[in-house]
């Protein structure tokens, strides 16, 4: 098997300027920008908990392992440099299962200009687990960190929320060009992508800032998949905007002149919106009425019995 | 168990001036030397597969997830710059065997100065897979590849081959640094670490050389496990030091004159031996009476079913 998907892998994925040893080789050697620091992250996903190979498809699956890691380059405002895939695969239908999942994840790899250098591929009796690393380079100069936000600074959000289970866990585009952007055109204080819930990420984000806020009730933006989810479990709509994960839109902490400029300007192509504030301490929820209530930080987290 | 885990890491993991941003935030930011590529490798173990949780100890599995992957920065003489480890871990007394893993790991990652800088710790109902990525850096100049190798180079091994299986599969030692001080003081054709058996690594280096070696049968240096495993199975002692994986030593081409002085100056404090030298085309065993035979490059792999 190693050899077949070996020789698919040299004849599949292109070649890329960055990448000067790719996959085939021990390891692979990567040019990175001069004076660049290097961002690296990895996520892992695996059936039955990340998605079900039984319902969906393969490519789709691909995709996602490779896009929930762009998401947190883009949290850093990284350029992609390159990915590592690791996979498990199950012994029957293993190496179809491996091009199926290839051609989900180049595809969206392409997109991002982000290269495919390599990855260790094994069969197993096991259920399918995906492992993929992505490397990114930012100038040693740029901070988008979760720890930077100030009181006073405005919260905003890319695009809307909620509701993701329904597809666009799938289907959701990394925010890497938007990131990019506003990296090389605005000041940002701090930085998280959404991936377990905006309650749960914004509390992530003021822990490491050591600040406060107040979310604005009435400005979180609803997807329309959360009115969706909503009309079918009865719960507000509202709650799952606060609270689903696997948005990966971004949250970002912004001098109040700063944001002003952004939200006229709306540069982005995907809306941007401010949320609320941060403050000094305390998370809060504020009603179209004024009233506040706490926001507690409840969102996506795995369990395991300790 | 994110926030106990995240907690432990912080307290646990030391800081290390390569790491601007660690375990934590969205991704590791690293700053490597001046000039430096990035070498990037990953290799996942799984259970049942690459060891067997019932039986062998979380440290030892955890140290082999990571000395596999330092094994394959040795094969291309990089320093190690960080590791990011990932975690499929079983519902039940996860973190405990989290924090096992995490023991063994730390200790060989801080012997090769390879801190863990991130990862992502998942649970779910399957077995456990640990899913190492390991970076490093090399200078620009540096050309160690499997790709080098040409007619007349002498091949060189360090230490010895076979029965890893009965210990030393958990317990070898990534030759990193005998590879940095190669890489500093010797000129090095090609090179591979030993991972699935001299006869296959040696073909593989061989393929991407474009050329063909004699290995000598009486040269080969048979570890004691070989022969320990021989006496249990029946099986010559040199096929299991041929064809066994797991030795994890390094495979060396290196031209004649450079490798007469490291043999004799043996630099490395582990034996470095000539098993053979590189010709036009072919793989061959060559007895002690001089008969050539073709060795064929049988050794582990994988298997699945397409």
């Amino acid at each position: 098997m190693e050899n077949d998907l070996l020789r698919w892998f040299r004849e599949t994925l292109p070649a890329h300027p960055r990448i000067l040893l790719g996959p085939g080789d021990d390891a692979a050697i990567l040019r990175l920008a001069d004076e660049a620091n290097l961002v690296a992250t990895t996520d892992m996903l695996m059936d039955g908990v990340d998605f079900l190979l039984a319902e969906h498809e393969p490519e789709r699956i691909g995709r996602k392992a490779l896009a929930v890691n762009l998401s947190d380059l883009a949290a850093m405002a990284a350029q992609p440099v390159a990915a590592l895939v690791s996979l498990a695969l199950p012994q029957r239908g293993g190496v179809a299962l491996a091009q199926r999942l290839y051609a989900g994840l180049t595809t969206l790899a392409a997109k991002h200009d982000c290269p495919i250098a390599g990855g260790d591929t094994n069969s197993w009796e096991g259920p399918l687990v995906i492992s993929i690393t992505a490397l990114g380079e930012v100038p040693p100069e740029r901070r988008w960190r979760r720890s930077g936000a100030q009181p006073g600074d405005a919260l905003l959000v890319t695009g809307s929320l909620g509701g993701s289970i329904l597809s666009r866990q799938f289907d959701f585009e990394p925010r890497v060009r938007e990131a990019l952007w506003l990296a090389d055109h605005a000041m940002v204080h701090a930085a998280i992508d959404i991936s377990d819930g905006l309650a749960l990420d914004l509390w992530r984000l003021l822990e490491a800032s050591g600040c406060g806020a107040i979310v604005e009730e009435s400005s979180v933006p609803i997807a329309s998949a959360a009115e969706e989810l909503a009309r079918r479990d009865g719960r507000p709509p509202l709650d799952h905007a606060l609270c689903d994960g696997e948005d990966f839109e971004l949250l970002l902490a912004v001098p109040p002149d700063e944001a002003e400029r952004l939200l006229a300007d709306q540069p982005l192509g995907v809306p941007l919106i401010r949320i609320g504030l941060c403050t000094d301490e305390g998370l809060w929820l504020r009603a179209p009425e004024g009233e506040l209530s706490p926001l507690a930080p409840h969102g996506f987290q795995h369990r395991l019995d300790p």
